[in-house]
């Protein structure tokens, strides 16, 4: 398949790098920062350019990877209609192509992405929703060469699912990063809670996560919840996060 | 060695499961649950108990592990002083076996512990105090056989890491489960988080949690925040939560 990206950011840069991986033509990296857009196309033996009128309009699809609040401008500054166009926005619906593609659709692996540390893409949901039928299958081939797991899914559910991922990869990395201040502040190293963090993540491939619950607020053990509280007395913050959630495990 | 355990869950199960496999003696099971005690006598060729008259007096070291709520009452009902006795409990202070024993301290295994699922202790930190200098050494010793990291921890300490650990462990998994929740309210299949969840907690192998972090919140994108707290309308606590999440992270 003939590419072009339009950005060049955390999840274009690892996308990027499946597609060649897999064999597809990377044409083209757009992005307004000319460091970002070198870099990946150099990656991807990629051209680049930051030039909107300068973007190769004979690719098969074009990948629109940028900031949510970016992308509806950048749609409205493509002035050809040719290709399959898709974003990447779990939040945005697709019709926002609509007035200015004929073609279009969305596809969103649901997955958190960095810069410099390389994802395996082919256990990554991949979820599609295209404005054409034909377009569909279209896609659903394309992204079946990078991953396993293609669904579709309308605007509307993957709002759900972005919504979703914010509280197992966002509010869960905050949950690490609370872990990490008590134990630093205790004296000891990060790394004696990585093999909780890691079995915990574990268990639920094997249970639900309402059946793996452990620890004193399911069985509302006062006595150590009231320990608890007390040890978080000068980080307010905390403590009231503690009590809350302690309460909805509880009345779960 | 030769062991005696006190307390026949799930800590206790991984427990002696590990000590077997190490070649450690498992003397005897005492619980209160005669099916629990069988069991567990069943799977590490020990024999067990329900009297607490009938204990093994010769063992080495007694690893008790039963509720916190429990605790205190059992070590007082112990009427004989040989050997080392040691408890398993995060916010339970060493000198609890003041009074009771010459012998003591904690022997604290900082994971989470299914009774089905097994675990690889020698990657579990395991956290020693003792009373005895002489005893430190032999308790580390043994813990040494079990893990490769084996650490010295106060009891003020051990609480720190316990509360550390409600974070990662207990209040990770109501992440987990709200975002189950979404998901199957959106009518997708609960497995489509598994990637999402496996590499947040990969990420913090590479970079702190506060380095990791992603998302709506520490963007501070109020469009997308703004959305999913309307989509949380009919769930007043998540949306609560969602927003308590929110700011705390942007604050950070």
């Amino acid at each position: 398949m003939k590419l072009v990206f339009l950005g060049a950011g955390r999840l274009a840069t690892q996308l990027a790098k499946a597609c060649k991986a897999n064999k597809h033509e990377i044409r083209q990296i757009y992005s307004q920062t000319e460091d970002s857009a070198k870099t990946l196309a150099d990656l991807t033996g990629a051209d680049y350019t930051c030039n909107l009128s300068d973007i190769n309009e004979d690719a098969d699809i074009y990948i629109y990877a940028v900031a949510d609040k970016a992308l509806e401008n950048l749609i409205s500054n493509i002035s050809f209609n040719k290709g399959l166009h898709v974003h990447t926005a779990g939040s945005i619906p697709s019709d926002v192509f609509e007035n200015h593609q004929n073609r279009y659709g969305v596809f969103y692996p649901f997955q958190t992405f960095s810069k410099e540390k390389t994802v395996d893409f082919s256990i990554i949901p991949i979820l599609l929703e295209t404005k054409n039928k034909a377009d569909y299958l279209f896609l659903e081939n394309f992204a079946g060469t990078l991953s396993n797991q293609v669904l579709s899914c309308s605007s509307d559910q993957r709002k759900a699912v972005h919504l979703s991922g914010v509280f197992a990869c966002n509010f869960t990395n905050h949950m690490y990063r609370l872990a990490a201040d008590i134990i630093k502040d205790a004296g000891l190293p990060f790394e004696i809670l990585l093999p909780l963090i890691d079995e915990t993540a574990a268990k639920v491939h094997e249970m639900e996560p309402a059946k793996a619950q452990t620890g004193p607020a399911i069985r509302y053990d006062l006595n150590v919840i009231e320990k608890h509280l007390s040890m978080l007395s000068d980080y307010p913050e905390m403590q009231e996060l503690y009590e809350l959630l302690s309460k909805q495990i509880h009345k779960m």
